[in-house]
């Protein structure tokens, strides 16, 4: 039931769980169970020991699709809630792990979700909880190859959703329309879905996540769009803007400033830079441009299955639950720009996807920066 | 900086506060937090004390834009996460909260942000923690008429949404490009966003989270979708199938036994009624049709801000950390038909929003039900 890639990825875990002092992984994020087994759900589990054994919790009505799917050694299928319940105590049974300690996504699970894998029926008494983050943080930082091919797969599809969304700009069209039109041209080009959309306009470009409204773009208005495709299962990650009419001088200054700013950074993407480092450069560049009051939010994030993943920058690291970021290897892709200058009126910010390299960084998303549109 | 709305809903939150034995809610969702003040924002918080006084924190670029918005007394804002703890510890030492009772939601905070929330450079040492998480669906359970207005402007979209996506159907395209054909129409429709659409198809019906894939629809299969709109903040829930091509007989059995369990338990929708003798009716239904091995998923679940929202069923309710659910009063919006008839080939699924009413229901999702359509 296991092809290599996952095999290996499941040795791996194995070694880092002992490592850290835990018996068994017991995991419940999509993405982190789509890692080890090929193959993660909604209202699933996954657990793995120290051997290497991977046994899989999901719903009755899915069997036959995880088994189409996943890699895995031992399934059980459950009816309801105390079906899931008990189903993870038989598996603990079935181990042979009746003490020791059992490793959690603290940074997945809810205080409700906690209260239920740890309930007295499913979790052995003696047996403690551990954070298990870094683990899987570790492990899924660096790509593979195939896993690098597959982004490349959705920064096309993001740059497919940014001409369309930027091809509908003009007076009169919401924020949500624009964003609908971006999200449309993804399907077609194959996303099977994508996560949070922000599209603003006008001043809520001056807002930190600008969710689109439905606010009525109008002539002079500058308007920022940041799509999130998810194809055969990775993500992408692109930010441009444009303004419907004639930016204000202060605008095209900022614009520039920003671009000159993600430039000096991506072209840092090698393979041995700090996160912080990389977050200095972008820092610097509009610090030095007078805009050092004007910086908000983390500047660069990972990526890969999900759109937002560790390593992050130290500060949101720490709101994320994560470990601070180690330097970055080969082959860590990484969003570059997603901090913003934000003046009182408006603000801009311009996102690529760009994988970290040997020699050279590898920019995904390649949609045109242009800031100034034909009339 | 409050108009009569968020008011009496602040004033009815202090007095259950209160009741609980809890001093300060602290909250982060944005829903809750929507519901309060009139703004709910990512990477923001609300704390309400006793005495009805409402503290924001909210990012620094964001204070126009929630100045506009939200009706509070006192607002801070941050540059930062650590700026963020800060703020918390600085509304505790202004309402005066050195020790005491802090309720937290625990149904929506992971483990890492609770670590955070609860820093103790944010939350005073001798202020211990609570959920309030029951509080909150008290008061949201039962929508005020404007509610009920707006959640009707909501069902309309859905409405768009599915004509959209039938109106696509055909074999060749991918459930993935079904999805986006509704998606695009609801927000032509005035949504400003939805949460995740379920479009399968074939053998993928008969899972129990049928989320759209690139599966290419086939002559003779059925799809399932189910679209989730929001509109001015509220939401909507419907699901319809269509079968492309010629149904087997089976498959038209299964529907209308289904549509006739929807429409038994949409006729009991009445104040009074409680949510286990909802869910028994249907389950009643498809039980004596002898599809009773075949039932999977909670049946019903409230519908309003959130898509998904207290009361649910009680073992759903277990599983999101809310307490069993009291019997229904009228104006408590509900979606019925989140359950599906799941055989091992294919799965049969109709939902619809429907608000429970003094003396009859009042269904608001209307785009008709039709299985076997025109070739």
């Amino acid at each position: 039931m296991r092809n290599q890639v996952y095999e290996k990825r499941v040795e791996k875990s194995s070694r880092l769980m002992l490592a850290e002092g835990i018996d068994i992984l017991l995991l419940t994020k999509p993405s982190n169970m789509f890692y080890l087994t090929g193959d993660g759900r909604l209202c699933s589990f996954a657990m793995i020991n120290g051997d290497g054994q991977v046994a899989l919790g999901v719903p009755m009505t899915d069997e036959d699709d995880v088994r189409k799917q996943a890699h895995f050694d031992h399934l059980a299928t459950f009816d309801d809630e105390i079906g899931m319940i008990h189903s993870i105590a038989d598996f603990f049974k079935q181990f042979g792990i009746s003490k020791g300690v059992v490793g959690l996504e603290y940074t997945f699970l809810t205080q409700a979700m906690m209260g239920m894998v740890t309930h007295p029926h499913a979790k052995p008494d003696e047996v403690t909880v551990k954070n298990c983050t870094d683990i899987m943080s570790q492990m899924r930082m660096v790509k593979e190859p195939h896993e690098i091919e597959l982004m490349r797969e959705a920064a096309k599809v993001a740059d497919a959703g940014m001409e369309a969304a930027m091809a509908s700009l003009g007076a009169g069209m919401t924020e949500s329309q624009i964003a609908g039109e971006g999200e449309y041209a993804m399907r077609q080009a194959g996303a099977e879905g994508f996560w949070r959309s922000y599209v603003s306009s006008g001043a809520r470009t001056g807002i930190a996540h600008g969710l689109p409204t439905n606010r009525k773009v109008q002539d002079g208005d500058i308007v920022m769009i940041d799509l999130h495709p998810i194809v055969n299962n990775y993500s992408s990650d692109i930010c441009r803007m444009a303004c419907v009419g004639k930016p204000s001088a202060e605008q095209v200054r900022a614009f520039d400033v920003y671009q000159e700013a993600l430039q000096s950074t991506t072209a840092k993407a090698i393979a041995g830079v700090g996160m912080v480092e990389l977050e200095d450069t972008l820092h610097g560049v509009i610090r030095d441009a007078g805009y050092g009051d004007n910086i908000f939010g983390p500047s660069i994030h990972d990526i890969g299955i999900n759109f937002e993943e560790a390593p992050l920058p130290p500060g949101h690291a720490f709101f994320h639950g994560e470990k601070a970021p180690p330097p970055l290897l080969e082959n860590v892709p990484i969003a570059i720009g997603n901090c913003g200058i934000y003046k009182e009126a408006w603000g801009v910010r311009i996102e690529d996807t760009v994988v970290v390299g040997k020699d050279r960084p590898m920019v995904l998303t390649s949609y045109p920066i242009i800031f100034e549109r034909e009339p």
